[in-house]
């Protein structure tokens, strides 16, 4: 199983990032492989955490190998930009959404189109916060109060 | 200058044909090149416009020529599927969004982060309505109570 | 009709100037669209002939707007880097190659893997002089002795 | 270290098939991650190698999912077509050759563009075959001999 997590990059405050490892490390336990954008933020945390239970990590980069965080195990170096970005969700089998601005909305535009199931944090803030238990295209995106909901609903 | 609509695709009630038409032949009366997807929905009826008034037309196809509806002069076949929907945002200097669904979103998501002027049609439904007036990222969406209007907000 | 141009960016000989030159005004006046990288070189001479006999011009950029040349008149900014050379290929109805290195490498490859008809100027240097009149994967790439005779093949 | 092997689709011959199975073998022995384009013939047995000597084996496909081979550990999921190639390409330290026709051919010409190494088996028909030992763009083609040979200059 493929888990895609999404949101923001850049600094991230201390719930954020609390929140990422957590959730990294739970998609680890479960067996799955972890992918992502490969950078920092909302990115770099979730891989520490999937490291820290020796999941496998997979980072989708928009330009080269350089930008990659030290917990990526393999590299996939697109060289396009936000291009990349429609890779993201389509490589998942689940979507889970942390906090995130417009790179992430873009993200969870491709996961609806491609009919992905996508699980919002509730409490992290941004285009997470913002689609949480929205309905779009006749799809839901399911709203997760907490990362171990989440993992029950990705795992489920 | 290079106007790019986006918008709901397939099977679009009157309204939004009459509001694409007009803001085709809108965008081709001020000169501009109008980017769009190419193919049918809200696409078609900006081309159909815009040809109306003998504008020049471009559209940046998913697949093949084949999908490019009758109206576009320019087909830029990717064959990349949605990984061309952030080619549309990007080559706008302005992107105008009529109604619309998850390709859409993707869209705006793309156009924002890219820091593009982005104009959504407020009585046009699906995403454009939902976006209309919102602010991402320390960016306005603005919001167009009609055509017209969204020609001012275009080229002012 | 789309034609679209490949070969070497960068400094170019006069040969190679004088020859995309021509190859730009004569695909202008057999009233075809023309599309390139719309970057410097050949890129750049071909827009400028086009141009002087009011040809359409589009350039399939790799990264912003701003390294278009300044013939080009529709400009597409994809942000992918070389990932946009499939487009290139993929959006003609003829490929005509103009010298080149690496980058023209990959589009040939696209070109002949979308069945294109591919026709390289024979005396042009780098990858048109290497594959002009060569068979790869059932197809033939056209050796052509001149530009007359490129556009010839290009228009029968 | 990521090697990508490239190389023919579809139905291969004995030789090719044995030839790849033994790269894959080798590469996983290494300890380093096979990346390919993740569908049938040479990419197939190289990832059936590869996973004999439980190495990672990583498809990046062209379309969705279902057309990976049964040994690819991770799929990434492009929907770009033949447009995945540069990623291909882009995300090795080492690209190997093997047979193949115009999609390897793009995906030579995008490794030559990254300045990427890339080595090509002498006896493997296709254009490996044709471009072992070539020069172009100030980059030599290295030519090997055997898989043994092609190992040796990956890991030297």
């Amino acid at each position: 199983m493929q888990v895609t997590v999404i949101g923001s990059s850049g600094d991230i405050n201390y719930d954020l990032q609390t929140m990422s490892e957590e959730l990294g490390r739970g998609i680890a336990k479960h067996g799955a492989i972890l992918i992502c954008g490969g950078r920092d933020g909302v990115m770099a945390a979730v891989c520490k955490g999937a490291k820290e239970e020796n999941g496998l990590t997979v980072g989708i980069l928009p330009g080269s190998g350089d930008e990659a965080n030290r917990f990526v195990d393999v590299k996939i170096i697109t060289g396009m930009g936000d291009g990349r970005n429609v890779i993201n969700s389509k490589s998942a089998d689940v979507v889970i959404v942390v906090g995130g601005r417009s790179g992430t909305l873009s993200e969870i535009g491709h996961a609806l189109k491609s009919g992905k199931k996508i699980i919002a944090l509730k409490n992290s803030g941004g285009v997470g916060e913002m689609f949480a238990g929205k309905h779009l295209d006749g799809h839901e995106i399911y709203s997760a109060n907490s990362v171990d909901h989440a993992l029950e609903l990705t795992f489920e």
